[in-house]
């Protein structure tokens, strides 16, 4: 289809290779380098007048860097006269910032909406967006998927026993819902409060995690604090095993090291972001959002193909 | 005056701390860091509202990092309802991708000219634009400021004789002929051609500077390619001695060892971009243009606080 067209950027390039495999194209052909000042320096190496472009670029770390590449990226796919932009997003940097937590703070996931309108975006296709709020910051469509499927196939292959779903906060009791659901599992919820100012948290475990097989899940693990620490009030409540699984390993600072050192037996991930080298340990499992992925850029695709016919 | 702020983000703080000390206030309180991940985390530490907001930041290098500061840091601002927000960009990065020079590429200089203006900004003061068109890329107003004056201040009180000012391309002649103007001197234009193609440039110049003192100007010396062998041209062509000069010390790569290794016997730049420690050179005279930017913050101000008699 030569009005289909895959271009990777430099955060995920194995994963891009795979979506346009899924999606039966080869890559675009594009340059991606740095002037010697460090300026992005982009030139697209192939004519896409006309086409339905797809580029896959994460805001993972070094987000700016990843963030500017894009929105250059998508400035000159509009000047070459690309008939639609589509951002493939796998990971959405900068949605942790997403209010006002405090006064005079940005909101810069609503800023980095209103930059990829601005620079010429379409469309965006993302995973599990830290809110689904942040659907609402755009003008134009999002199609929000979600890595719960390829998590739960994961551990329904593992033919695990007497099973909970844990969420290790309030905020993600939905996404432990949906893993419950599938896994055909009761959940539990890590209740946190603080009896005073200034004195430790409590963990206090709602509902039942005795003699069982616990599976925390989180959207994002960054510094994995809050995972491993759930993790070992999982063991102290008398689970018998804990697995953890996310959509993204953002895993910065010292997540390797606390998982490493932690009570989980296994940490499932997708490839949102990829895992670098200071990333890599063996208790980590990565499995592959390319075909989700492929599948919702082909739903994209075929519909404006059928459109065009009454153009 | 409670009502004029003036913020320092990463780039440039000793040449904010200086735009505030001519202005007459203090700079404001802010925090900008990363959060482990290398995400922009920006705090605002004293309120801002309805005050006239001058935000000091080069974007130079890291120049995505610098950038992203900026757009976080107007979002922030924004938010928390100051009356303007200005921007002052001593130097624009990016400047010089202000055109399609081959097919498919970007106009990163037009895209940061709409990234500024979606994130908030009211105004931009700047230094130098790398071609004046730029300043039809905004719909807000700029303030153009020109670093001639300063670097013709430092070779008046030089008192050198028999001057020639001397442009190292056709772009630069403008500036040639400004400086020229201040210094009293006549011109030269260094005239390069290729003469058929893949064979080396001749380096032809038009204008006099056989026994003269020539002084070299532009406007950003990046690698110092341009510079040095234009400086080699005149020593060549009979000059006595040769300066050069420019607003933006961009100065990547190879820059600091060809001007250490060149004819020039000193280069005059400003201080819109710092000189960090990799890019010290006993050659290099850096001057500042601290009180030409505080004069024009004043001037801003001082005719919107009058303009407030008839809100
Ligand atoms: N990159 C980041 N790393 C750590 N914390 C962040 C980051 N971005 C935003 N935050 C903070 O995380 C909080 C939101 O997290 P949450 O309560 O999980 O939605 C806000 O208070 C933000 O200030
Ligand atoms: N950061 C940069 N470093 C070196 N060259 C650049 C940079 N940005 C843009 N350019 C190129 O410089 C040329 C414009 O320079 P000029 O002819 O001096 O206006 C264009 O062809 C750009 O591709």
């Amino acid at each position: 289809d030569p009005y289909l067209k895959v271009f990777s950027l430099n955060s995920n390039p194995a994963l891009a290779q795979e979506i346009a495999d899924q999606a039966g194209v080869e890559l675009g052909k594009c340059s991606v380098k740095r002037f010697s000042d460090g300026e992005v320096q982009i030139n697209i190496e192939e004519s896409i007048r006309g086409c339905d472009v797809f580029v896959v670029q994460s805001t993972s770390a070094p987000v700016n860097e990843h963030l500017m590449e894009l929105l250059i990226m998508i400035d000159a796919l509009k000047r070459a006269s690309a008939r639609t932009i589509n951002i493939v997003m796998p990971y959405y940097g900068y949605a942790r910032q997403d209010r006002k937590a405090r006064s005079r703070e940005p909101i810069t996931s609503k800023l980095v909406a209103d930059l990829l309108e601005t620079a010429g975006a379409d469309r965006v296709i993302t995973l599990d967006l830290h809110a689904a709020q942040i659907q609402g910051f755009f003008n134009i469509p999002i199609d929000h998927l979600i890595g719960v499927k390829i998590l739960s196939e994961h551990f329904l292959e593992k033919n695990l026993e007497d099973v909970v779903i844990v969420s290790p906060d309030h905020g993600g009791v939905t996404r432990a819902r949906q893993l419950a659901d599938r896994l055909k599992a009761p959940i539990a919820i890590i209740d946190k409060r603080r009896p005073k100012p200034n004195v430790a948290e409590v963990m206090n475990i709602v509902g039942q995690v005795e003699g069982k097989t616990a599976i925390l899940i989180d959207d994002i693990i960054d510094t994995a604090g809050t995972i491993t620490l759930a993790a070992n009030a999982m063991m102290e409540n008398g689970a018998k095993e804990v697995y953890a699984c996310c959509t993204h390993p953002v895993l910065s600072g010292p997540a390797i090291e606390r998982i490493d050192n932690s009570k989980i037996k296994e940490l499932a991930v997708t490839n949102t972001i990829p895992l670098s080298e200071e990333k890599q340990s063996s208790k980590i499992t990565q499995l592959s959002v390319g075909k989700l992925i492929a599948e919702s850029i082909k739903r994209v695709h075929e519909h404006r193909s059928i459109s065009t016919l009454f153009d």
